[in-house]
């Protein structure tokens, strides 16, 4: 691609480093940029600095915060003593959603992948040590995904602490509400007779 | 979507203005930031910003520049008797990859589109209708979209300047290279039939 400015180039470069988005793609993004008002620019740019250079993990549960510790792990309504351990802010996002959870949360930053040369000690896995040998916690809830990888955190974890008094659970895995059986895959189908649960349990949700 | 962050929560809200991204795409690009040194957002922001604010456009042809007059407008090997008209920054990259035009362009920022409020007096069709009525213009190529608001735009520019010395075309019409006839559209084929080509004319390109 030629670009007729250097300058529209150099922004047009630096846009397309972003995750999912191509050169041209970026180009279209920066076009738009220049068709509306100067300050639309400067708020986006403005934005992204601060948010980058000041935002800060909560040193409890690492995750994102205004401030040193994060709301949820300063609520004294939570459960402390139950913790649920997932990979990134997202989900602590999407369970805060669902409003069905009211212990705290563990923010592990990623999932074991050698592939991708990620190992245990890029994760924030010992500061959950240390909290869990602390002995204040009751239950441990692992809501990773369910690949390969989220398995494999899972069980590293799940090493580390199995000799703590401490209880450990993972998210129920089985057909999505709304699916049909038809299109659920045999593992998923076969695990979810394996772990079914009394039909009064079901009800509860309702 | 609530955010454990008003800072990230910012910075999403402004992302997620850009065309064709989402709060959740918005979100999934300020994480991917964040994991990033905070060298690329500052680029990135800075790449932004200095763009918005000094690019130029050429006084001549409208087109993108880091200076009053383009590198296109500018070159004086380039015919300046054949103008070019497009829609767009982006139409000028296209057409310069092929290399087959060595005239000079017209951007006209966009085309008459009621619906989106857009008329003519928002495009720059009264420069070219100037640009012309000097008399140093030979042809005019209408390389717009094959669309009811392209060929509004197309007619609206001829109407203006019907009363000129000066060849009007339009880019040709077809079958796109590689397609198969079964699965092209009636009007196309139908146009295609009716400004068939010689068949030598067609050698040339190969």
């Amino acid at each position: 691609m030629e670009f007729s400015s250097k300058l529209l180039e150099k922004a047009v470069n630096e846009m397309a480093q972003l995750p999912g988005i191509g050169k041209r793609t970026a180009l279209r993004l920066v076009l738009h940029l220049l068709k509306q008002p100067v300050e639309q620019t400067q708020f986006l740019s403005q934005a992204l600095t601060s948010m980058r250079e000041e935002i800060k993990f909560c040193k409890n549960c690492h995750n994102i915060s205004d401030v040193e510790v994060c709301e949820i792990c300063n609520n004294p309504s939570r459960n402390h003593k139950i913790i649920c351990v997932v990979e990134d802010v997202r989900d602590v996002m999407a369970i805060e959603n669902t409003n069905q959870f009211k212990g705290i949360y563990h923010v592990l930053g990623g999932k074991i992948s050698p592939i991708d040369g990620v190992g245990p000690s890029q994760l924030n896995i010992k500061s959950l040590v240390d909290k869990v040998a602390l002995g204040q916690t009751e239950e441990l809830i692992f809501a990773l995904s369910s690949t390969m990888e989220g398995d494999t955190t899972n069980f590293y974890i799940f090493k580390q602490i199995k000799d703590f008094d401490i209880k450990t659970s993972t998210i129920a895995r089985g057909i999505a509400i709304g699916d049909e059986l038809e299109y659920a895959d045999e593992v998923t189908l076969g695990r979810s007779i394996l772990n079914r649960v009394p039909f009064e349990n079901s009800l509860k949700n309702l």
